[in-house]
């Protein structure tokens, strides 16, 4: 039994099956490619569904593996739990309301990301930067929803196709902060009530500024990575050059002492 | 007297007793959203504003209590005063021309802010780089208004909508600034105005620039804040160690001094 | 003659008198303002004149003074030649085809930036980081003038509003260079020229690329002296620590040695 | 053979020969503006082609002459090739399906860019931080390769002018990511799948983030040439000051040594 499972394990850690995964998602992404042209359908559309079955059941019969290889610890590892959530997707029946999961298949192209390490290092750095956002991020969830309350307030009566409700108003101002076509919103609120323009100039200084801090916080946090390390290693290779220049004077003035004292022996041997 | 005041001060500094606010909170958040559904409103319109009563009561009751135990100190802290203000602005009756005051009534749910200490923090270091920005701030809304002041005079005939009068042409400028629409507005200014480019160009070239220097103040203060305190304490743990080995370089030289002026007090004691 | 010229230099240095004139720019800043209402205009537009003029002569006055206090030197100074030009384009006789000068008198505003010294520094500090973006802007106007000939040429007969000639599309470079509106101009001509979307993207991402790089010279430029100050600051201020520490070493070392040659002349003389 | 060879290296690297050819080129720079003139080209197209022409064979025999004096080598040099295919296009018969390599023609302008060697540093130094752009940049791509893939088969039908195959999403959400015209989109495909803002904010925001550490990527690397050079610097100045002071500790010390020695040998001489 254990040796099965340590056969199948080095399968799943060898190399070449590691990269054979990777062409197969890299070809799994070019036929879901493909898959959206109309003509391409119309001429291999049975030739390309056979494929995608193929390549899934390749997902489905690697996942088994490493799940018997790893046994429950393939669930401690996030980018295992993350190939078995996308495999998952593609198994459920996409009929009648989940027609939508049809769509989302094309997800295991992600795969690439949990299949190249390259991949994953640029992932793990990039989501390493999430938590230093988390608070600012708070608060500017905080500030839309203030601002998305009273704007339904004020503004639904005027202009119902931008604040109407609250879901409506929330994309409203999600397009507001993204900078994008604002002033047609704010015009139009304006031609009714013209003081809306303090609501709309403070959302925006609001909003740009908490957006601003939120890219400083991720770039503070890249610089920390990348620029302090250099410079910390600078100073480190400098402090560990200078300890070295000390532990050699310290042991300079030792010897020194030593003959000094062996000096002062002989005297007083002389003197006895 | 001052027992009471005591009891009141060990009340709203209690932790349980916060939380319980931070709770009223996120809940009249909660019911301030669903007083936006018209839906909600028809069916259960009573309930929402028996229950907005009642947490307004609960707010003015903690804020008396901390009125109470802090007396006029109260004052003396600026995030007291912002409570303050935000549950005072749900007292004024909100009738006739303050009917725009029911609206801001929402602003309660910025308590939440002054209530998580993490999110005080939040605010406070963003506000704190609020001052380095206000001399490049000064400028750019200098420009702004020179800016306006001219294209009003040059454009108010051409395009009145966008630059009838000082107001609008104030609102058209920064919907400029943020790059937004702007060429809609110059393309209908130049038909009229063929050189009109050399303002939009200029202004644009300019107010972008400003602004660009306004994010690097916020990112060098930033900056400056994690960064610089990472390696200035790299710096000073190696200036320190520094420090530390020279004090024992000139501690042994001391030793060596004092023997070998032993030494000498010695031979001249032979000598006589 | 000299003490007259001494007078005068004294006069507009003098704290008041700079005080004076920074308020008559405020002062003036509101008339200007005041001057693109039509309303007020009709009711005091006299009264907005003749303080124009006032104000106008006291700016003439004051420039008069310091070409006499400094004499040719006054053009030495940057900031004396902006006053001088300045409020030379108000004396112009803005007539005929010279109307649009009207409109520049508002330039006179600027004058808060040379005469309130913080703005200056600002100002500064804001024109010190330009000569590290000339050779990128340099690089930008290349990419920008081979775009615009290359566009003219390709679309010049597809969509003339945009392309028509290289007036036209420079203009509209530089809107989607700020990004601004440029897929209804791609959409526009890939209606008619499919492939089209390779120059647009082509551009889009090498001019971005250009700005980015722009701005991060601006900024490099601000870190550079800024942060870099701080810490090669804090840098310098150890080093110092460090000189003076290795000097009493120094010291405490040559004290030592000339005990140890006394000790040895000491033995010598008792030797002999 | 041998001395041709040295004479032509002599001439094309001869500072007089490098300028002359740089004139050309900013001369071609005006022509082949002048030609988007329909005006002008009525008036001198004949000598406008006539100067082109010349312009061409100076920049042929140009690269001739380089390619005797360096032979092969002249292809092992990166900025040579570009100079060889820039004026390879030139070259090809502009005729039938290959009439857009007329307007390719100005492409020749970019020569200023080998020609120039400040400019060629500033093109280096923006090349140099494409690599560490490569992988957040492939990740990019992945990202955008499976939105479109998705939202080609959720929304073709809905909003075919934007959705309708793969090249045309790849375009839209190529606009998308520049923030330009987004809500236009998405409103049009939200009337008639409600849910769809949730692909459309996802997608914002995983762009975004992707695109600001792709920036980061690029400020980062700019930091590291720069602010680090200067405080690594400041630090190794700092290090060698030290080493040489502690140089100078260790003589001292030695020197000591060697007279402690010297005063014990004096002893045991005296002794014996």
């Amino acid at each position: 039994m254990g040796k099965t499972r340590d056969r199948a394990r080095a399968l799943v850690e060898h190399k070449r099956f590691q990269q054979v995964i990777i062409w197969v998602i890299v070809l799994n992404a070019i036929t879901l490619g493909l898959e959206t042209s109309t003509h391409v359908m119309a001429n291999f559309g049975g030739l390309l569904h056979v494929a995608d079955r193929t390549m899934l059941f390749i997902f489905v019969a690697e996942l088994v593996c490493r799940l018997y290889a790893y046994g429950w610890r393939f669930f401690t590892d996030s980018w295992s739990v993350f190939d078995f959530l996308i495999v998952g997707i593609s198994l459920v029946p996409a009929a009648g309301p989940f027609s939508v999961l049809r769509a989302l298949r094309v997800l295991r192209v992600l795969r690439l990301i949990s299949a190249v390490p390259a991949m994953r290092r640029v992932v793990s750095g990039l989501l390493a930067a999430v938590p230093g956002m988390a608070s600012i991020g708070a608060l500017l969830a905080l500030v839309i929803y203030v601002a998305a309350v009273m704007s339904t307030k004020l503004f639904a009566h005027i202009a119902p196709e931008y604040f109407g409700d609250l879901g409506t108003t929330l994309f409203t101002l999600f397009q507001t902060m993204t900078g994008e076509a604002w002033p047609d919103v704010a015009r139009q609120v304006m031609a009714q009530a013209p003081l809306a323009w303090i609501f709309f100039v403070t959302y925006i200084l609001v909003s740009s500024f908490a957006v601003l801090n939120l890219f400083i916080a991720v770039i503070v946090s890249g610089m920390e990575q990348e620029v302090t390390d250099d410079l910390v290693d600078a100073e480190d290779r400098h402090a560990a050059d200078q300890a070295a220049s000390d532990v050699l004077i310290l042991a300079e003035l030792r010897v020194l002492r030593s003959e000094v004292a062996a000096l002062r022996s002989d005297q007083a041997a002389d003197r006895a």
